[in-house]
């Protein structure tokens, strides 16, 4: 599923210690356990981990308050780390988009920085690539995936390796297996994009920035998405207001990652995720994969959200390739 | 809790039994008791029902197929009744937006048609809004509200039996009691707003439509939600997303129905829906109002979605009025 598709002598590489600040930009850590688990992994891996001074912050339901959360964004950003790493998503950066440094944090990932997280932090990389066009990183986040008790995924490890070394070039992976269209042919067509900006991320919270400025204006993209505990019709419906909004007409590909965490009702009738996978693909003419390694689970592929990428599709085998990202 | 604001000398209004056709543009029934009760109710209250050929269909979780669904809606606009109620929402509106033939309907409409319902039907309503400026009803539900085990909620069937007779002119209520504002400003000021449109809905599948053609460019109106089993702070997101879009700004009061439905956990500490109430009036001038009994609640009035109304509150009084909509 995690192909390296690099070639080491291409350029020189990065194989040393690197510097990974820790910061709370959204929701309020409750497993300490696991946030301690998470940093000592890290360091396990001789890597310098520096933790933000409100990384364990609380304020009701929030990491700190809103002018605190800003405050470790821009502390993150100015550190001069290699990697920023949430300590985890849930809720928390929709409400304080308006006041984030754009023109800060693109300087710092002009400078080598990568920002790394998943979930509500789609808000964060979407706004990020809206007002500034910089790429972040779709991947991990601290505690859900570093502090995990028993060994972390190794795909999830390998591909975080990847970004830290310099090495991740791409991501292979298998699409579901599918049955042909009504009409005949092929649920996936052959398929071949050179050069399309991937972006994308959490379904619901993507959907809450359509009409704002903090949702990218990407024409002849990549979009890719994922969710947790949304019922399909509802997943149908954030995909419908990217339809109508004009969105998925202007992709040149809709990649779903895995969509977890919800469970179907006995009046739902054979209605199903793949109903919805059916229907999108009634809907638009760009191709829609489908399983790729991405979303509230254990393995998963890290994605520049922002960058220029190619995608390829043979059979069962899809790649999505963006060459070096330094 | 409801008034009736209207002069019964002012003009000629119709006690005569009404016309009203059930459709199903939504979900499937799946209580087939309650929706015989719904239709023997509104009998017994000497009306003429009809039952759309379809209203019982099942195609999976939807009343039948897109295209039957359709049908049926455009049925219902040919059908020269008084009123046409859906049986029930849930999901299937938004999908259809696009093959719904819209000068039909508002010809309906001009033509003295009331298209009443909630929850799903927000789509309906704010489409057809946005595509033609035609007022539609938001009230009750065959299933869930005339279609109750016992007798239907008395205000709900007084403002719908308003609604029928054309007695109907407005709605008063009590705001909930608030603390003031830190800065010491009462909560909710004295409010008097003169010639706004009224409009809005269910906040999920009205977000949900945020930068699509069938989202009202609404500028100095009054904008109602309401919604259910959402969480706080998922409801703070869709207000998000209607602030960020520059929604909210151009209000000139922001209602909220009642908030059902939903839990709130312990690692909230504190967060809750008044929090939402507080942080929205730091980010709006316009007053935001509570307590409108309009929602997933059987006490609801009915709410003409885009009708020029008035707004006054004084202390914890509120009164929305509309004068007469023949």
């Amino acid at each position: 599923m995690h192909d390296h598709h690099h070639d080491p002598s291409a350029c020189d590489h990065d194989h040393g210690p690197k510097h990974i600040y820790i910061y709370s930009p959204a929701s309020a850590i409750r497993d300490k356990a696991a946030f301690k688990r998470g940093i000592a992994r890290l360091k396990a891996l001789g890597h310098e981990v520096e933790v933000d001074p409100d990384a364990q912050a609380v304020h009701t339901r929030f990491a700190g308050d809103d002018a605190t959360r800003l405050a470790a964004i821009h502390r993150a950003a100015a550190s001069g780390a290699d990697v920023a790493l949430i300590t985890r998503g849930a809720y928390g950066l929709t409400r304080i988009l308006p006041g984030i440094r754009y023109k800060a944090v693109a300087k710092a990932i002009a400078g080598g920085m990568k920002f790394v997280g998943l979930s509500d932090f789609t808000a964060f990389q979407n706004a990020v690539l809206a007002q500034t066009g910089a790429t972040t990183w779709a991947g991990p986040a601290l505690i859900s995936d570093f502090g995990v008790e028993g060994e972390p995924d190794d795909i999830m490890m390998a591909c975080f390796d990847d970004l830290l070394t310099g090495h991740g070039e791409g991501t292979g992976w298998t699409l579901g297996r599918e049955m042909p269209l009504p009409d005949g042919r092929p649920a996936v067509p052959e398929v071949y994009v050179k050069k399309a900006t991937l972006w994308g991320g959490n379904l619901a919270v993507l959907a809450g920035l359509v009409g704002t400025p903090y949702f990218p204006q990407i024409k002849g993209g990549i979009l890719f998405v994922e969710d947790v505990s949304e019922h399909p019709y509802r997943i149908e419906r954030m995909l419908t207001q990217l339809l109508h909004a004009g969105v998925l007409a202007q992709q040149k590909a809709v990649v779903l990652g895995q969509f977890t965490g919800y469970r179907l009702a006995p009046h739902d009738k054979g209605f199903k995720l793949q109903s919805v996978v059916d229907w999108l693909r009634t809907q638009i003419k760009a191709p829609v994969l489908t399983n790729l390694p991405f979303g509230h689970v254990d393995t998963k592929v890290l994605l520049p959200v922002g960058a220029s990428v190619s995608l390829s599709v043979e059979g069962r085998d899809a790649l999505l390739y963006w060459g070096h990202q330094h």
